[in-house]
């Protein structure tokens, strides 16, 4: 993400022209074209699109494309201005409301499309968030960093380490509770993965994201945010959790457990499920309703910080076909566990059998999990699944395949041996592995 | 699937005890233990079950578990005998009813526990068939066959292909509907598979498979199956399908398109779920009810049979520090084509852009589908997205990753070179590309 500047998305001719009369993106400008005259703001483009067109926003809101062969001359009237009103100052903070943070990670949320230009910005100071939603203030005594800022696909187990290591400091410093700004791609993943680090927080630690950006009407950047700080500061339980739209409107935001959440949407506003689980709790018109039980209470003392996570798992979604070589390379390239993502109750090719036999043998950890993604692995109904059994493939019962492998590189990173690394991940840590009553189908 | 004999699951020093005594599963025999004497069948066992116990059904119906330390004595009182009743003979057929093929390539409906000894058997002739779901012979002239027993989990590309062709024999043979007997596990990627290689084909061919085993009550086997027929043999629509319940409850049996299809519960009835669609058709209380306008109509004479698979596809999904060098090493073991499963509406790590640039000028195909599963890939949002466009990685829209891999299969085996891979990709073939207006979030 940049600040808007230079000429982001021109290329070729288009920019040389532009390069020449000194214009750039957010500057007033004027194009010739034919026998007319455009005057607008000169608006960033993406990279795929068209080289050949300049795109300015007109006065009355509407963006025109001028095909560079048809521009006469392009005049730059006047730099790109600084945005005619500031933002409001910071409202005084009120008594008694709980300290927040808001930690930025970065993705849709922790971004804004300035208007003028189609640009994207960060915006994350506790100023910027207050100015953006007001409400805010009313909800707790925010505070907000930028820890990174990175689309969540380039996240990986050592950023999981740096944000639990920020989030015990902040557990440390005072804060009642966190609210962590995260891309929504692998949101989920790294929800897990603070769940295995952070075990009984005192306070809840609670993800939040968007699937549209605020610049959109439809954007569920405001609301998501509001419930996140809400549930923040002021939830009875401290869980690792992630708050999102529930449905299409804006008026109930679900909050689900930090290892039962999956993206099961690429665009829409609801797209975080809770699986095999219901979501712990809900914001509704703005009120927190608890749907769990037991859930870990704020101020629990139990908590234990657990950080660090092995790169040395693998996640393998098996399909029909799939060659087995693909195990033996990744133990050669230094994998110790891998997260089968197999078929049905639990399943891959028998052909498979013999090398994960083998390669167990050799120390590496296998966990299974389904790829039917609802549902529980049962080995024992089938006999592809006795024999995997047998080999010593570990079934994982109703664990998100994701979240299992989330476990796994937390798990090689906290167990001596491979009988280490079995026992946790058969024990339950963050309500990773379902009740058995819940998910009978 | 093996038929009951031996002594299947039985070790040690148990096995040796009942081989003493010339015992078989499903003799009748008494076990003498402590001061008493059990006489019963003698069950199978699962190969993980405790091997230190002798487990006989008595004949109120229950089992019972002895352990050999308590075991005084075995004694073989009967051979396992034939079943007590004769199935009924087949009914005749009635005239004007349309001519079906039932064939079978294995899976739970394919197969019965035996009742008296837990072992599991095949029953697929046609007198099989129609003995154990009499309604069959209203609905249709009813023929069988067994392709092959096989747990859907061992199928490959080769076995599709086999299918494609078995159905075309059929096709050609004057059949006028064809039902697929299916294990449910990878029974989604085979209707695939029979959609492309069977393009707007004159009949119905229709997948079917049952979550739960026909010996236990809550068996979805007879249901689906009359359904499939129904649909086999009286669909005004000649296209590749799977019919499974569509809920809980008996009543309604769905139709899902082959390319649309996914399973999404390990073991619930209605576990097949169409993507992103809705399914074509119903069987309500045994009526059929078409869901779906623009279906290829019975009788078409549009068939064409392409058939043909690669083995050198490959499907890999993407999570937060996968290793990028695993596209390498697919490549240097001769795969052609990737589809990946990116996070949200198409991405991966930036690490792999430049990896997947050079592969793809190598000659090599990368398609972009989600984990999201529901939704569409997208990828002019965000940065990552344009820079794998750039890098030429084909979006597939709202494809099933699955089906992608499948197509994907498929096209490798039927294109000349990358440029019509891509093509081929990217060509409706059989509903696998979505209709936009249907899955906007």
């Amino acid at each position: 993400m940049s600040i808007n500047e230079g000429l982001q998305g021109y290329s070729g001719r288009t920019r040389r022209l532009l390069e020449e009369v000194g214009a750039e993106i957010g500057d007033e400008v004027e194009v010739r074209a034919g026998e007319r005259a455009y005057r607008g703001i000169l608006m960033a483009r993406y990279e795929l699109a068209d080289p050949d067109y300049v795109v300015i926003k007109l006065p009355n809101g509407y963006n025109i494309g001028i095909h560079i062969s048809d521009v006469r001359e392009v005049r730059k009237i006047a730099s790109a201005k600084k945005p005619r009103f500031a933002p409001p100052p910071r409202p005084p903070s009120k008594p008694g409301l709980p300290k927040v943070m808001v930690m930025s990670t970065g993705g849709t949320i922790a971004s804004r499309v300035d208007y003028r230009t189609g640009g994207v910005r960060a915006a994350m100071t506790a100023e910027d968030l207050l100015s953006i939603v007001p409400e805010l203030s009313d909800i707790a005594d925010l505070d907000a960093k930028i820890l990174f800022s990175l689309f969540s696909e380039n996240l990986t187990p050592s950023h999981w380490d740096e944000i639990a290591k920020e989030v015990d400091r902040l557990i440390r410093g005072g804060f009642e509770g966190v609210v962590i700004t995260h891309g929504t791609d692998t949101m989920g993943y790294s929800a897990a993965a603070l769940s295995f680090a952070l075990q009984k927080p005192p306070i809840p630690i609670v993800f939040v994201g968007a699937q549209r950006s605020s610049d959109r009407p439809s954007s569920d950047a405001a609301t998501n945010l509001i419930a996140a700080v809400k549930v923040a500061g002021h939830a009875p339980f401290a869980e690792v959790c992630v708050a999102m739209h529930a449905w299409h409107s804006d008026n109930v935001i679900a909050v689900h457990r930090g290892t039962r959440v999956r993206k099961l949407h690429t665009s829409s506003r609801d797209a975080f499920k809770s699986v095999n689980a219901e979501p712990i709790a809900y914001v509704m018109d703005g009120e927190l309703k608890v749907n769990a039980r037991n859930l870990n209470p704020r101020g629990s003392d139990d908590y234990s910080f657990k950080p660090g996570f092995s790169s040395k798992a693998a996640l393998v979604k098996f399909y029909p076909g799939m060659p087995a070589e693909i195990l033996e390379f990744l133990v050669e390239s230094g994998y110790r566990g891998i997260i089968l993502e197999g078929t049905g109750l639990g399943h891959v090719a028998s052909s498979f059998i013999p090398r994960v036999r083998q390669l167990i043998e050799e120390g590496v950890f296998f966990g299974m999990t389904s790829q039917c993604i609802y549902g529980r692995a049962n080995m024992r109904v089938y006999e592809t699944g006795r024999d995997l059994l047998k080999a010593g493939v570990v079934s994982l019962d109703d664990m998100l395949p994701e979240t299992a492998y989330v476990k796994l590189s937390w798990a090689l990173a906290h167990a001596g041996d491979l009988e280490e690394v079995r026992e946790l991940m058969l024990t339950q840590i963050a309500g990773e592995i379902g009740n058995r009553s819940m998910a009978s189908g």
